[in-house]
């Protein structure tokens, strides 16, 4: 249980992990610790789905690479285009092969939503680093189309992928990535 | 400085305040705080401006307001429609006569941008609450398009507002809104 500020300072994006489970009692509590977040007029609009399963995040992983690869031929984005040669790596699990992967999904029709989700992951992950878990949002790892895939994990059709988290006990921690100065366009008063 | 958890669960959305300023250099800190945040690529593409002078406030808030009103004409929101008589109201400022406003901005172009100035946000938010500040991220108070309006802030046109927050000391906390069980779909592993 660590000081907030202490915490924070901490908490490393995480994607390499020990091959050791993490109890599902444990991902719960952190799941229920996510909603303490606030939302927009106290909706609540998230839903989790929880895999642990290898084969299944290997299909998901293989999914999501064919997806954001085929996207590619049509957005314009040079920072997409980047992860194009690591994308084309059959062997390249975006999931980094932890040994869980949490969506959070968002209620369609609730505007708020996408930043309700967002606000849910940063407590998820503040959650996990209090309790010695690692994570990282894997934004490569989101664009699930599959309605199969999405039917397998019990995520209706109402709700879409947000937050793409993967937890596990970190085997490594790596450095602190810097941080700039921040962009304070002006302070009125 | 609290424990995370116990932290994460006494914070609440602050909408009454003490005639009281933020000292500038404390606003900094929570900045600072906020950036601490994860985002896609390490790219922290999050922009802030502070907002402490009332005239200017109301200014942004009446814009807010007619932004809103006149957008509810075409957008089919049942929740947006809602507030429809509250904005109505000349009298009724968005950001409840707080002493400090921060818009969290986000570069334009930068795909995780929305998700990365919410985890900031959720920093934000926490920072300020170990602090013994309130804060309350006002969704109506974030449709400001007036250009000059923007420009009197030092937003530049690559960021848009994502995050609008008020901070101040809290004269009441309001009693915790009741979180539902979490939702979730499913584990399989």
């Amino acid at each position: 249980m660590a000081d907030f500020r202490e915490l924070m300072k901490m908490r490393r994006a995480v994607r390499d992990y020990e091959d050791r489970e993490v109890p599902v009692s444990l991902i719960r509590e952190i799941i229920i610790d996510a909603c303490e977040a606030p939302s927009g007029g106290n909706r609540q609009p998230w839903g989790f789905a929880v895999v642990t399963d290898r084969e299944l995040m290997k299909r998901l992983s293989d999914e999501s690479k064919r997806n954001l690869l085929e996207d590619m031929k049509t957005i314009r984005s040079p920072i997409l285009r980047m992860y194009r040669p690591v994308l084309s790596k059959a062997e390249f699990n975006v999931y980094y092969n932890a040994p869980c992967l949490v969506f959070i999904t968002g209620l369609t029709g609730v505007h708020s939503a996408p930043a309700d989700c967002s606000l849910a992951a940063a407590y998820f992950m503040l959650s996990a680093a209090d309790r010695g878990l690692g994570t990282c949002w894997i934004g490569l790892g989101s664009h699930i189309k599959d309605r199969s895939l999405l039917d397998e994990m019990g995520i209706p059709e109402n709700h879409r992928i947000i937050s793409t988290l993967i937890l596990g006990y970190p085997r490594t921690l790596p450095a602190k990535p810097p941080r700039n100065a921040p962009k304070i366009f002006r302070i009125i008063g």
